[in-house]
């Protein structure tokens, strides 16, 4: 039976109109302003933003005061504009940049996850900024950092290998009394290796067991697209997929999930193609439970004056660099303001295909859940079918309260 | 016959009491301008600084308005302090750590001597900086960076390789036609591996022939301390022999010389020994002719809220922190002053040890001119025998003209 349900949160990653996440190194707050007037006239309710890792803490032990009061700054101007803003504190990774401070690379090569020195770093600074910015009612909450998990393992030229059992430790030293204590939304996030890539440390309950809402980053050209079209079905339904994996590895069957990231790469879809592909994806999202928000990838493009990014990254933006509405951006205002508007319904999801996982609840072959993979096709034809599917573990399809708690009837095995 | 000279500049380079070079991501003039003046206080007459790479041009194609400004100022306050001031532009590697930025490294990782997209990128920066700065009072030139050929071999761990010829080709076009065409001392930098290692790219004449002064940096860390003692002859001589060699090197017999960093290591030195050091190395270097100056490492300690630096390097300041002076910054105080009262000679230096090289001006091996090696030792043993030797390349030795021009009489064979 369907649910009505309010519209979630609607927002923007935030990349600045002027010198990108560079304009982190030295705050114009005209340029921010500005930016964030532009993403509140589209009707978005939130940013996501964030400052580079050297420039909070370029030293082991130095947080540079400056640069959190930039931080403070930002979150101000958001309230101004009538934003809420999310923070990523350990911006270490973007866009196929990584920002490592120099006291983790070269001559003092370390490892993030598991140096008792830089764990410490990592949890003193997380601290830091949240204290400083909990007080102010712009202020939404902290994101560990962007896909921080793309640091532990290939393809990353320098991975800092770990653990999972030490990836669960760094979580639990950085941001664990933060989710314990805090008033505000704290949470981590992973690309989508965590769910696709077998040995990839971070596995789906490093998602679902940390921080206070899970978060999932949905991007077609993760082979989805290449395989099925960019306006397939999969494609369109990818972030909704995502949501339903990480419900299926929550212990709390209500813990919100937040598609953090999703965006409409020209590699995967033309300009006339993005506009559709955003409203089909922002509906499937909301046809999910739980949700806790649609962040879009991204506010602005990427000035051509900035070299070296792959082709897709200079063109996702919502606005140009000089504050225009490109196509998709008008028509997800529509569809944000149509949320808002009507009454959302979400439809129930008793059938659900089953994911063999061993006694961690790790799924035993995760490339089966990516694009081209057993469980992935078994979703997306029931969805295609108009069976709006769920996602359930073996441990849990063998438990009939569990079964029960979650509404599920019947479970598919592939 | 000794011939009189006046005194070189004297100065420092310069290390922020304030978040040591972090103190470039977002300019506090009123620290700038108290260290200024204490460093002013003691007599000097310029400053070398280090606007961080990464800041400068954090993309390629980026040259951040606001850092190009930063620099400016710290320009202005150092004429306003009675300071010259000394650029470097390629700030990459200090006290041990690389500042690399984002679009050389990991996924982009690059080679900054031999990208073409690279080399373009830092003579623009180069050029612009050069360009903002020429008009101001307080600027007296420009160093290419900080020991840049630290980063084309071992042991730096991301070593980006190149042969002599590239290096030749990158100087050019970095610094090339700022040295053909500026007012100002256009320089680039090396550690002594130019001199001591067999193979590495960076010769010789790389130093005495790109830029318009030759630069040496003389560290008894390299060896020499551990070999002789921290106040042996070779320690206290060892700027002077450097010296000594880049003139050997040079095509113009009068080129100048500028000992750019010569310092006291704790680990080399006890604080007792380190004033005696000083005076020492500064009365040997006056002992050369054409000296262009002398540029003390440090002027401020490194605050001990700063982490992961080795130990010797939070020391080396000749000002603590709060501005108090230590005492081998008084004793360098006298020493300058005492070398601008008298006129200073310069002893003839006839006799010339011979170092063979190869038909490029390659040293046939460049340890024997590196502490423990032969030539090292027969130019230090005439030295403390009350000699002060030159030396001569072999191609030099068998031209008498040159030999002439120069004031060789006598060339030592080893």
């Amino acid at each position: 039976m369907p649910v009505a349900a309010t519209a979630p949160r609607f927002g923007v990653n935030y990349t600045p109109s002027v010198d990108w996440m560079f304009q982190w190194m030295a705050l114009d707050p005209d340029v921010v302003r500005a930016d964030f007037d532009a993403i509140a006239r589209l009707g978005f309710d939130h940013v996501r933003v964030f400052p580079l890792w050297p420039v909070l803490q370029p030293n082991r032990t130095l947080i540079r005061q400056r640069a959190v009061e930039d931080v403070a700054t930002v979150v101000e101007l958001g309230h101004a504009a009538g934003l809420q803003v999310y923070v990523d504190v350990i911006q270490g990774h973007m866009s196929g940049f990584d920002f490592v401070p120099a006291w983790l690379v070269n001559w003092h090569r370390g490892n993030m996850f598991t140096d008792p020195g830089a764990i410490e770093a990592q949890a003193r600074l997380a601290t830091v900024l949240h204290d400083r910015l909990i007080g102010l009612p712009g202020f939404a909450g902290l994101t560990l950092g962007n896909e921080t998990n793309q640091f532990v393992d290939d393809p990353n030229p320098d991975k800092m290998v770990a653990t999972p059992e030490q990836v669960t430790a760094w979580l639990d030293a950085v941001i664990g009394p933060l989710a314990a204590s805090s008033k505000s939304t704290i949470v981590h996030s992973t690309n989508d290796h965590a769910w696709y890539r077998n040995g990839h440390p971070f596995v789906p309950r490093h998602v679902t067991g940390h921080g206070t809402v899970s978060t999932v980053h949905s991007w077609i050209f993760n082979g989805t697209a290449d395989r099925y079209g960019g306006l397939s079905s999969e494609s369109v339904r990818h972030g909704e997929y995502l949501i339903e994996l990480a419900r299926a590895f929550a212990d709390d069957v209500r813990r919100p999930i937040w598609l953090q990231e999703i965006g409409a790469p020209d590699r995967c879809l033309t300009n006339d193609e993005a506009p559709e592909f955003a409203v089909q994806s922002i509906e499937a999202a909301l046809s999910t439970a739980d949700l806790y928000g649609v962040t879009w990838w991204c506010s602005h493009d990427i000035g051509a004056d900035l070299s070296d990014f792959k082709t897709l990254e200079y063109s996702l933006g919502l606005l140009r660099t000089d504050q225009t509405v490109k196509p998709i951006g008008r028509r997800i205002a529509e569809v944000i303001a149509d949320a808002r508007a009507r009454p959302r319904e979400v439809p129930a999801r008793p059938t659900a295909v089953q994911i063999e996982v061993d006694d961690a609840l790790v799924p035993l072959d995760r490339p089966s859940l990516g694009p081209g993979g057993a469980h992935f096709e078994a979703w997306h034809t029931l969805r295609a079918d108009g069976v709006p599917a769920a996602l359930v573990t073996s441990t849990d399809a063998q438990d009939p309260a569990r079964l029960a708690e979650r509404g599920i009837a019947s479970v598919v095995t592939t």
